[in-house]
């Protein structure tokens, strides 16, 4: 790379102006934002982002996945891209930099290098995913355009077939689009992320960024507890098959397993639902939300079974029957090394300390490892909080991200050789 | 009463149809109905009462609590009235004798006293109390005709303000209609009521039916663990503040405590609500619906003590806050000794085994004991299955607690004197 490359920056106001002007959709008024994948306020920001595109004088390009992009046609024509992104839904009620940040300073990235005029031997694009979060499947959009998209993954997925089918229909997409919206592996040059930690790794080993070595494995489960339905007035204690009562003490008792036997690894029951529901009612069923995620192959196997047979074991005390049915489960997924040398070698050129780690949570990046060289860099999170309003990374952790997504597309780019 | 009136007995074959016609609305095919207040099913139940009553050239009245009655003039004009009911709402998936029995019996008494011409010193009405299982608010009608509802009680009740609204809505009725239902109670004679006993305790002492001696009380809470909303990878399991966890140790001690504590009691925590509620979010709160029982005033106390405590105390384990709202409490009632003599009396002469005992569940006939002599006929319950579609009671014992319901009515009309 020439000096001119490695001296050039982001420009700070513009990003923070797009930032602020982002979070400002479908804000819960408390530093947080409302934007499950094809809600109205999601709609609204992707709506949002293709006029920032159009604005920027970039082509924009929507994908029958839903994936957003703005082009950069900085290289040879039909060369490949090198594609900077992630995602601009969220969690109910969660975070305004998660997903947000990344899509943003990928825009940023593709601003700077045409405020510049550089020619590189990659064209670039700045993409928005589908559906990361998995309000209705999960690395949706990522997962599409990598052709890691099956019929089967769409067939029951995790926020239910109904939830997906209007979602779908809200956004003008269809199911059939989701499985044509395949990119050959050949015209990727390669997937580079800028994510916020959600964690305090980062902060503590004194480091200014983080370079991700491998995300995480996460697999999911809807585990239903089944008693019977009794009056709860009438029915004496003793002979109840109550529902509620294996699901608290699952929930209890996988806690205490993965803080007992699985340490590198974490569990969540984060969503309950008791049937039919009343006051006066001995729950017939509970059921719960499983997620579970292990950094290593043959953890990530251990766990699932040890979860499965807990729930077994806590069913059985109380006399009831237990149904568990398997959700998703994404392997753990190791980062390229080339792209992990791209961003040690930007956080030398910006004088920057980095931290190699391995990412707690899932992200767009492993569905495109499958198919390019793909890597992500982290800002440090505040006090870890993430998915939720809290949630927040000093605006210099910010600058300087984006900056190293910049250095490390120039460092990747200039790599390639065609 | 002469022995023309002690040999009455009930049409069983027009009680059958109109039973088997009326569990065809909202049946949910396997046994059961789903008649939750003002649902469309419910109000089919009730366009078909009101039919039923208009063809049985009885006259309709419906109050401004939306109660609807059969009324038969056979005493004097503006004398007082005999009332005789239940309630054509269900749980959610519920059986199809709860309620329904006893309204379809008591308009079978007022047919058959109308097809024999008899006069009596008391006019009768069958009536059909609007919301008792508590959808909406619970034993709503009744409590509205007793002059027992404050508006207070429709501040937040236990179905949610929202819920309320839309129900009253839906019925065609209002708040104010609610609290202007009250009726005088020199207007009333007594109140009978024939219900399903929920239980098994008639058949086991080898009775025919159930006389009433008290109900139980009934008190419930909506507790609310409270925690931190956050990213259910990236968080250590050891620094996160679970909602969860809380309300799943207070699910399991609070059957512990009744087990062990309180014999004569019982509690249910019958809905549980894990916000925000997505597989990837430590929950942050998680709402439990609890009821308890308790058959007399100070065990009634005790219990609703221990249980707070033990909520505060879970809380502190996790490092939760909990919030406790109290929905509604109604005490132990007991059952006018009169009118247990009089169902006593009706057994004798139909040659019956009956059994004196608590109700554990709450009925209409509690509100009504505040302004007239009220009492409760049981029939028994097989398995003692309630509150779900196997809810069951063998048709001959049906017909019986019809025929006990006329008999009884008959005796306290007998002993009037104006």
């Amino acid at each position: 790379m020439n000096s001119t490359q490695a001296s050039l920056r982001i420009n700070a106001s513009r990003f923070k102006d797009n930032f602020e002007a982002l979070a400002r959709i479908g804000s819960t008024g408390d530093g947080g934002v409302n934007r499950p994948s094809f809600s109205p306020a999601h709609l609204q920001a992707r709506q949002w982002y293709r006029q920032r595109v159009e604005e920027a004088n970039l082509a924009f390009h929507g994908d029958s996945a839903g994936n957003h992009t703005a082009v950069l046609s900085c290289g040879p024509a039909s060369g490949p891209t090198l594609l900077l992104g992630s995602h601009l839904d969220s969690v109910p009620h969660g975070g305004c930099f998660d997903g947000a940040l990344g899509v943003l300073a990928a825009l940023e990235v593709l601003q700077t290098i045409q405020d510049a005029g550089l020619s590189l031997p990659v064209n670039l694009e700045a993409i928005d995913f589908s559906d990361e979060e998995g309000t209705l499947v999960g690395l949706l959009g990522s997962r599409a355009l990598a052709g890691e998209l099956a019929r089967g993954d769409l067939r029951d997925p995790r926020g239910g077939r109904a939830a997906l089918e209007t979602g779908l229909q809200r956004a003008g997409l269809s199911e059939e689009g989701l499985l044509q919206a395949a990119r050959p592996g050949s015209s990727l040059a390669g997937y580079l992320e800028l994510h916020i930690e959600q964690g305090e790794r980062v902060h503590r080993a004194g480091a200014d960024l983080g370079i991700v070595t491998t995300i995480v494995g996460i697999g999911s489960y809807r585990i239903t507890f089944i008693g019977r339905a009794d009056h709860a007035g009438t029915t004496p204690m003793e002979t109840r098959l109550d529902a509620a009562q294996g699901a608290s003490a699952f929930t209890l008792a996988c806690r205490q397993l993965v803080l007992d036997t699985f340490p590198a690894c974490v569990a969540n029951v984060g969503k309950i639902e008791a049937q039919p529901g009343a006051f006066n009612i001995v729950p017939a069923r509970v059921t719960l939300a499983l997620e579970y995620r292990a950094p290593e192959t043959a953890a990530f196997a251990r766990i699932e079974g040890a979860l499965l047979e807990l729930a077994e074991e806590q069913a059985r005390c109380f006399n009831l029957e237990v149904e568990a049915e398997k959700l998703a489960a994404h392997p753990p997924t190791p980062m390229s090394q080339q792209v992990q040398t791209a961003i040690q070698e930007a956080a030398d050129t910006l004088g920057l300390r980095a931290l190699p780690l391995t990412s707690r949570a899932g992200h767009d990046a492993q569905s495109l490892a499958a198919v390019c060289p793909a890597g992500m860099v982290f800002v440090p999170s505040v006090g870890g909080v993430s998915h939720a309003p809290a949630e927040f990374t000093e605006w210099t952790d910010c600058v300087n991200g984006a900056n190293i997504l910049l250095q490390a597309a120039l460092n990747l780019a200039g790599k390639m050789s065609f």
